[in-house]
């Protein structure tokens, strides 16, 4: 991944997640996400629909946007899962992320399946859109 | 349209537009738009791969965020279509709310079509996703 691009996705917290329902139709909603190398990874429940969107296309799309004029953004597309083995740390990071404190302790993969907690992973395979990212 | 939905909108210039690519992906890109009761009406370019998703789909979806925690935000979605008449008000509209400032000279169909200027229009008929949009 292009480092302009690696670099705004890592101070952007939040983007747009989009999906493709059962009916061919487009899935979007609100996600904090976190950058591992040129992955992806949200934090949802395997109940939830993007979850079992994922599950049977094993595709996703993020579009991320600046807060402000001009209004920078990019999307990212690529293939995707439904992790459920060693996503405590990056847990972790995105509670992190969302509560902009540390967090202390890393919870189990068991903890985790207690509470429905997933990681959606997208390993990225094409950037497009990139506009204003020095801004 | 829910007030509190129409009034988010009426706040937020920009979102996330998705719509669906030849091959059944899913296309997002950023971009200004103005609500008009329940529709939803983006400026943009006959050649641009966005509107012929829409002329061969006949649907797109927006969802649009607030820009700073906890995030507002909703996606609104419905029947799309391209439009060539009656747009230079809605166009200059959205000059507006680019330019954030008073647009003086409503330009004409005609003086549009040849800068292939047409108008994106949602008619939605339905928004899901809504989050923290008092805030």
């Amino acid at each position: 991944m292009d480092d302009r691009i690696g670099d705004f996705l890592d101070d952007v917290p939040v983007g747009v997640l989009a999906t493709i329902r059962p009916d061919g139709g487009v899935r979007q909603s609100t996600v904090y996400f976190v950058r591992d190398g040129d992955r992806i990874l949200i934090s949802t429940e395997s109940k939830r629909q993007k979850a079992r969107d994922v599950e049977r296309t094993g595709r996703a799309s993020l579009c991320v946007q600046g807060p402000a004029k001009p209004y920078p953004c990019v999307t990212v597309e690529g293939d995707a899962r439904i992790r459920t083995q060693g996503i405590g740390e990056p847990t972790a990071r995105l509670i992190e992320r969302i509560a902009g404190a540390p967090v202390d302790e890393i919870q189990t993969d068991e903890t985790l399946a207690a509470v429905d907690r997933v990681i959606l992973e997208i390993t990225v395979d094409r950037a497009y859109g990139a506009s204003y990212l020095d801004h």
